[in-house]
């Protein structure tokens, strides 16, 4: 973890500077497994698992009756955990449905917006050493709330063509309609594109590796809407006096076990904090399975002193953290004056563990300073707003002569004349 | 327009077909220029503009002076106009913002969303004969409400180094902080990258010609949001025997005249329905100044006779237009099956050009079938949803198990212990 003490702001942005995101060229690959999935459909699919996966597949769909097995895999201590983030997660979520509120801008102009779910959505969920199940969760309980129809989920499978029971028996728990067992950029241009056994979708949700972030850049460009920008996920933690140093150590580690990528951040107004995070961060390190992933992506890590809160606040806004973790008095107060963050966690028992897994909040955040512009995944991303409006005759006369105005001076006559067609019908 | 006689079902996709949109290869221009603005700003924009607009221009910043002027310049019938429908567009957009409720989704783990302004935010206004000042209104006023703190906007000079004195008066009028006379892929990379008088925005909007569209397209692939992909504007109307043919011709019209490549759809349940209205349009047609507009776009324009209403509904929903307007009996029934289209205008009385200038509702909208999965611009496209949450000593403890078990069956340790060791801590 590099220090710098009091550094002047015109330095900060280098120094808080993220890796480059490494734009690999995987544009000619990914082109290759789509047009052949346009062209082939599950035949392509079933090659290509073969191919990046080692499974060997003639149907991709999870069938009942491997849902039934992989329930009875997950023993019930986790069950039961993954039943209490589901039930705070949809307590969360729920709110954010919104409703009709029908407003009258002029009298007889009515205007609304109706939420809708989007018909049909596809959802990624990685492979690999560890399921993330989790994210089945953060995914499937605000497309279910939303009201989508279709739910689709894709995560590849392992070599004996089979997924984690986790995975499986969460996605089953919270209504996803369909899982199949492809991964890559396979599964994303099969939902994508459709196939004989996987239905096109009109939004990809999830997380995944270059492949597939450039798959799901790629369907983008072709008209699939997709979650958010990808990015290496990141903390930044802001500890004053309260804060404990072990438990600030043990965020950051929590972040940098995610692989050698995280960025991990300290913001600290003294050089004492630091030097006591660090021993900390020491006495923890020894004792994680994923030491050396944490040791990496510490290397690459900085620790910035400032000298006030508000300094710690612009530099706060300026990085734009994924996650922000706030230890310090007056917490409240504090929080009011951030602008640029995915999700905040304030106080010393609010690890982002919590919000990560179980509390309510999302964990599909915005990475890599697009907090400025995005929010994290919510109801909202699994909803379009439709407006609609009904205007009376009344009501058409109130603003007809404003929108003639308007039409003409833009030159557009054909708009003016719809609204005088119809005040001429009125008059007669 | 070509007619369709109720066509079968598997049809209808192809018939309602747009045209594929020529994604021209104007990468290597664009990063040209991009590439020359992050290397010589000011100078560069400066440079573009006098090639690409013939304007010779020291300063792109509309001044005070030329503010009062522009102002002096518009007709105090047109100011009403733009004044009435600017307070129906705040009215509706106003109701938009939303409220902090903090959701405790256990005891002691509170949870809420906060909605935060986007600091910076760039509209981009296009120029040529007619001067779109309703897109000011329209991107202004929710940049406005939502509370961003730089707003800027970018238009197109003249030859003579000018913007249209309506686009100018609309602009200050809603609030918007700095008037830039730069247009094309100039403006788009001068808010994307900042120069010495354009701020760095984080998220640019508004409509475009094929320069300013890939120009979006390449400075969204960089980290700047873009508010939705572009393509041609179109209207569906559907329209039953409560239907005025010459009402429903003016509305076909009034978006034939936006431009050759506007899509034209009419539905209807008898073919007399479509004779109608197309003897309408050639009476109408004839005494609109843009007629050789509207003719060439109505030339690839269809219209489809169907048997039923649920018929209508599933047709209307696979096209998923921008513009739906709604000529039927019982048509608040109808429009419950709508899930797919931009914006719905209902009734005899509600013809597209409210809401494309003064009704209150937004006329950024997602065209080209982008409604199965993106809503129109509105006060939720210039903020982010920042999630926060406080979790009490009592409240760790009751979830603190659940999120050890999930954190452990995902194997990462680390997420596990920041909740243990402040677990242990209570005990103690």
């Amino acid at each position: 973890m590099k220090i710098y003490n009091n550094p002047p702001q015109n330095e900060w942005e280098a120094l808080l500077q993220r890796p480059t995101m490494e734009v690999k060229q995987l544009d000619d690959i990914v082109k290759g497994v789509l047009d052949d999935i346009r062209e082939n459909g599950d035949a392509a699919v079933a090659q290509y698992t073969e191919q990046f996966d080692k499974a060997k597949l003639d149907d991709f769909l999870v069938s009942a009756a491997e849902i039934e097995a992989a329930s009875a895999q997950v023993d019930d201590q986790l069950k039961e955990a993954i039943q209490v983030a589901k039930a705070n997660i949809e307590t969360f979520h729920r709110q954010q449905l919104s409703t009709v509120s029908i407003i009258e801008t002029m009298p007889g102009v009515k205007c609304w917006r109706k939420s809708v779910g989007i018909e049909k959505v596809g959802l990624y969920i990685p492979g690999g050493t560890a399921p993330l199940f989790s994210t089945v969760l953060m995914l499937g309980i605000p497309a279910v709330i939303a009201g989508c129809r279709e739910i689709v989920l894709c995560s590849p499978p392992n070599a004996e063509g089979k997924l984690d029971p986790a995975i499986v028996y969460t996605a089953d728990l919270v209504g996803i309609n369909k899982i199949f067992k492809i991964g890559g950029i396979q599964a994303v241009g099969a939902m994508a594109i459709g196939t004989e056994s996987v239905p096109k979708v009109f939004k990809i949700f999830g997380p995944g590796n270059q492949y597939v972030t450039a798959a799901k850049q790629m369907v983008s460009r072709e008209g699939t809407a997709i979650d958010m920008p990808a990015g290496p996920s990141e903390v930044l933690v802001c500890a004053d006096d309260s804060a404990d140093p072990a438990f600030v150590a043990s965020d950051l580690l929590s972040q940098a076990e995610h692989g050698v990528d995280s960025q991990v951040v300290l913001v600290a107004f003294d050089e004492e904090m630091v030097t006591r995070v660090q021993a900390a961060i020491e006495a923890q390190l020894a004792l994680l399975p994923r030491e050396e992933i944490a040791r990496k992506a510490l290397k690459h890590s900085v620790a910035i002193v400032v000298n006030s809160r508000s300094e710690a606040l612009e530099l706060i806004n300026l990085y734009a953290p994924e996650h922000l973790i706030l230890s310090t008095t007056d917490v409240e107060s504090f929080a009011e004056g951030i602008v640029n963050a995915g999700s905040v966690f304030m106080g010393n028992y609010t690890p982002e563990s919590a919000g990560d897994y179980a509390s309510g909040t999302n964990h599909t955040l915005p990475t890599n300073g697009f907090a400025k512009a995005y929010s994290g995944v919510s109801v909202d991303s699994f909803v379009k707003q439709i407006t609609f409006q009904q205007i009376s005759e009344e009501g058409l006369k109130n603003i007809g002569p404003a929108i003639e105005a308007m039409a003409m001076a833009e030159q557009l006559q054909a708009h003016k004349e719809a609204v005088s067609i119809r005040l001429a019908s009125l008059k007669s």
